[in-house]
């Protein structure tokens, strides 16, 4: 048995020592330091496909250069259609706010803010995003898979993001709720005013991702907030060994059944998690969690 | 201000009579309460069209009877891809079982049993599913809607269930992330070896779920376990008044700042939910709250 | 294995059909079940010696006469100062009141009002505290333990509730934690001012609890919302062979590491629990889940 | 409205660095930098009084170092007693170790080892403390309140820790629930071998905690894990005009009602916070928060 060893804050202290000294210590300090272990060791190890979930409203709390710093180092992405939706909302030149999960919520409907917790956005913003598709919606038009409407969508929105990262170094994104976002809105306003009809058959990305998980020599997987993305990668990898390295971060609860809220290691009665992977379950907000990790790589 | 009633415990005592006293009383207890009210007050205002999202394994945990009961007084449903997947299969005659969630998970994969938290799964009922798959897959291929797809399913698979009563009733039944799901692999294994293509597009159910939020008169809406089908309830609903009366049932944290976990009240900023409107954001687990709240109003 | 059984809702139900049913589903719906099962079985061992541990806000959300009914068959109570304190305030008279939970703090501190959660209670109660001690003092003064000065207040309140419960019945009821309580308060206030100086030794109650571990044939706990009232139960519990029976009620989280969160099982590696013991921990808010096993029971 | 910032990580980043880009961030992220900035006040703020509560097995998991780091600006400390005898323990040169929650804890307790979450204590370092207090236990029984018997065990423990820093630099420590510890136990062991009696009062250090709060200029407070300490430390600033910095961190639900989980701004309405005071609530595991908001302050 390894001794617990205590924590030692000194000033100036950089952050891949804090988390050093967190491996060392007990209960979620402990599984920080273990985290940022295994994404490195998945990122270093030149055999492994990395595979990132995100669910949970990252981009308005401040989590996208996380997230577009994550891409250089994720062979596959799957994410919410929400997530995608306030990264363009961003990219075309608009902002999330500071506010107050106390706010009174009829007030700030009057005053035309959207709440998600303790952050605002304009509902304004919605004018540019019906200015960008109505401009290009010729374009989107042609796209025969979500991955290249959503490629297609950061090829011409003209600010850096999430979107255009992905369209520009090539990212499998993957987006299987996109209906289910404002962007999918977007599309509907578009569609019912009869300006043509899109063709992306639900089932077409599927092809890509499971032979992604198929075909990998090694798997990593790096959930946030579980949600349609962790489930999505987890049925891929059915259709392979199992994940090799996987870090998961949630708030949820197991107790409750939800996929969000399970443990890592239920996927290997299902044979999606290897037997002999390395796992760890973080329990915490991913806005404090996932800077920690990545920056404790560093 | 109204005082607190002690909730008194008699032998033989009905849920209802508990119900009713439990609305007397403090924290989660007056909001079971509550909720049983909404719930009884949305389905008997003839005016009222009810949404109903379902996530998390609610079929697997028992609930199957639970759901399809509430279909009898739900105008809209919008469910996971893993709940239906799981109601197939005990409509094509298989069954879930009860396991412990401290099982070895590498013992129970070398079994061949899945496990959700402390409910088991046969590995083996997938090859009943690719059967159903295989034997009905130039039915589906005719579908153009992924409700007509679902309703399809329920009419050609042997046994009652959610899908059946979908189909048998003609209840909207939304299921946008269905590629997430068994039905979604079932579908991609036919495709996959050329069997035929589906032309499904992701963007066509938006239209009709739009048009009832949009036509009705009021809205009311129940959600177990947020995810997905909550979000596309709660985006449609910008194109109506609001909610006007409104159920959640979750264990998910607000903290976090995802969908699932925020309170109904935030909704009210972003229109989805009216001014007016009667909420109850129930903490507790869905398999516990459901029947409580469903019995409490009979 | 056994099959899962779906829950059916009829109408009129009792609740005991529903907790016999409940046992049949999963999640938290077999462990109301398993917890109703295993609380019988506890109550009616003739050679078991039943402990009761209570943290969390019990009397104030309505939970009083579920309490004194539980002490009918309980034979050591354990509990926080907090809900003694508001016991003794019902029994002079007050009352709690229905609130809401997004009230304006500032505004109810304004109107005298001290808020726990979505309950209300008048902070003019206090005055009832203050000549209920001023009166009785000389009595308290005379007392040499916690559980003494607790029945003497049982003794002496003019209404029934579960301080006078435990001191009709002579129930040993222990209360480490008195000093921080309203109760506390009280006694302090009349020592501050010179009226006499108690000698209750803060070791003494201790005696009395292990010596009912150590000699008892077998052990049964209810934990309700952790706290100081389960760990105290639990360290008496090392002086015994362990519980034989165990329900566990509480919304704690494990991963933090608190007592609070722990399963019962994790009492096995400290010799609290038995090995061969019938456990069960149930994720949930007390306030919905005490009322169901209890009147499932019955 | 202040944008949002998207946190960036560099290479070689300070903790300081990484928390003042929280701030500018959203959901739990925000106020981990909030937090940082509070505690930072409060400690510079000379007419501040800080009173610091520490619940949850703190010691075991590694946080003895940034407890005893904060001791050097708090001014009044209540704890659990299961904190200081993990403390005790290890100044008598024992050790906890790394764990695993998933763990066999039959097979644990065969091999003497206790578990806390995913940390684990030999069974034997029980015989150190007999040793301990079987040697000193004449000093102890002339102790007349808990603060003495704590420094007295901090003067006479060979190792630096909490207790001995608590001792050092007379610091008040309150730790009401005494009894229900294995400090209690120790104690408890040798009066009913007859080796003497203590007479500490149980109402005894309410004194000194309530006379700080009644006469301190302004007040500050650090709750880590809620429990006993927080509400104690709460019932004492009724006396005073409230707290005018508050920072607390805990996993715990407000829903269920209890003290631990309530968010700093009920205290406002019950007059223990100041209406005009700078609070953040914390919803993140202590052994990930604390060293992150002390780190970041330095």
């Amino acid at each position: 048995m390894e001794p617990i060893k205590h924590i030692k804050i000194k000033k100036g202290m950089k952050i891949s020592e804090l988390v050093g000294e967190m491996k060392n210590a007990g209960f979620g300090a402990e599984k920080i330091g273990k985290a940022s272990e295994i994404v490195k060791k998945m990122f270093n190890d030149k055999k492994c496909t990395v595979f990132l979930g995100v669910a949970g409203a990252m981009v308005p709390a401040g989590m996208k250069e996380i997230i577009t710093g994550l891409l250089d180092d994720v062979n596959v992405f799957v994410v919410t259609g929400a997530n995608l939706t306030h990264d363009l909302i961003e990219s075309l030149g608009e902002k999330h706010y500071h506010g107050n999960e106390f706010s009174d919520d009829e007030s700030l409907n009057k005053q035309g803010i959207d709440r998600i917790y303790n952050v605002f956005m304009k509902n304004s913003v919605y004018e540019k995003l019906e200015d960008f598709f109505e401009k290009n919606f010729s374009e989107f038009l042609k796209c025969k898979t979500i991955k290249e409407l959503l490629w297609k969508i950061g090829e011409l929105v003209p600010e850096d993001g999430i979107l255009k990262k992905c369209y520009e170094k090539k990212i499998p994104i993957f987006c299987p709720g996109i209906a289910d976002s404002g962007i999918g809105l977007m599309m509907w306003g578009r569609i019912v005013e009869g300006r043509g009809k899109t063709s992306i058959d639900i089932f077409e990305d599927m092809k890509e991702i499971i032979d992604i998980a198929w075909t990998a020599e090694k798997r990593g997987i790096i959930y946030v907030g579980g949600g349609l993305p962790k489930n999505f990668i987890q049925q891929s990898l059915q259709f392979s060994k199992g994940a090799d390295y996987g870090v998961q971060i949630t708030t949820d609860r197991a107790e409750s059944g939800g996929s969000s809220g399970a443990p890592l290691k239920e996927g290997i009665s299902w044979g999606k998690m290897a037997k002999t992977g390395e796992f760890v379950d973080v329990f915490c907000d991913a806005t404090i969690a996932l800077p920690l990790i990545l920056a404790g790589m560093k």
